[in-house]
């Protein structure tokens, strides 16, 4: 029997994205949000909801471009910090010591010290409330040579991503392996 | 210096989403995705991406409504065979032995034994291209009283949720924490 909790935005995990964007000058910006996913296979795209007030908002509508960047363990502080402060005060490059590089695919500009970025294009606008829907179609993804296997594909466990947990605003490092999917649910199908 | 890997559907965490809907006869199924995520805030919405080939998607459609529902580790199992088999041709309830409990705020069913479910009532539904993104207001969690903390908040520690790595069809277990949101940063920005 549960139990009624309320109408809270949570689920687990919760993704830690650092969106990257640039402002009409062609400063760079980033911004960490935690509401977003991949939202369609093909093509490929990807969902982040922003709030209009973050200058992310602004960046994106202008330049119809932005990437995502997944951060390891090691980029925990500055993932959390991109999420604190605002790029219309400050120049969050230079203050965390992080380097912008700009995308050959679209007007965005990616982490160089972050393992991977998807670098995307705009195709829909979607206002649902407070927060905006921005989807982006996926166009590639850059990735650090360290964290690729032998046959050039991302490796999660050199990845160590992180993730949120909403409500209690906390972060987890990736825990151990747990199985194969489409594969362990075969014995529920054998019963 | 980056190498490009490809337009591929890949973020860190993707979360592990047990969708619950009922079809036109009241017959309850669930289906694995992991296309998804909170969406927005205000209100608490969450989005869920889907094939129009499934048969969740015919029932949301119809219905309007639908649960998000939350496997622990121990759930593993079934939360993959949800993805395997389609709600058209077997009795996924049945088959797995897990329980449907009707939600008396919205005409869809939730997992008895899983942690703790999200019910959701239609608001949006965007054509992307292979995926339809549905988005659903939240009007309430449902949870295991053993899975809250002493305020009745969500634990996710006690909670123990899984995580799926796109790409290499992985699942993983949750790690340690690793510090405070809104505030490990704060290092950052004083230096």
């Amino acid at each position: 029997m549960k139990k009624s909790i309320g109408a809270e935005t949570i689920i687990y995990p919760t993704p830690v994205l650092v969106v990257g964007t640039y402002n009409a000058e062609g400063e760079p910006n980033v911004m960490t949000a935690a509401w977003g996913g991949i939202c369609c296979s093909s093509p490929p795209c990807v969902a982040i909801a922003l709030r209009k007030a973050t200058y992310t908002y602004g960046n994106i509508v202008q330049q119809g471009a932005f990437t995502i960047n997944i951060p390891s363990e090691k980029h925990a502080r500055c993932a959390d910090y991109f999420g604190i402060v605002s790029g219309k005060r400050v120049d969050k490059f230079d203050v965390s010591g992080l380097t912008p590089v700009k995308s050959a695919l679209v007007n965005a500009p990616y982490i160089e010290e972050f393992p991977f970025a998807l670098e995307c294009k705009l195709i829909h606008q979607i206002e649902i409330g407070l927060h905006t829907q921005f989807i982006g179609e996926i166009l590639d993804i850059k990735a650090e040579e360290g964290v690729l296997d032998e046959k050039g594909k991302l490796d999660i466990e050199k990845v160590r991503p992180i993730f949120y947990a909403p409500g209690a605003n906390t972060y987890y490092r990736m825990g151990e392996f747990l199985g194969e999917a489409f594969s362990i649910g075969q014995e529920v199908k054998k019963n």
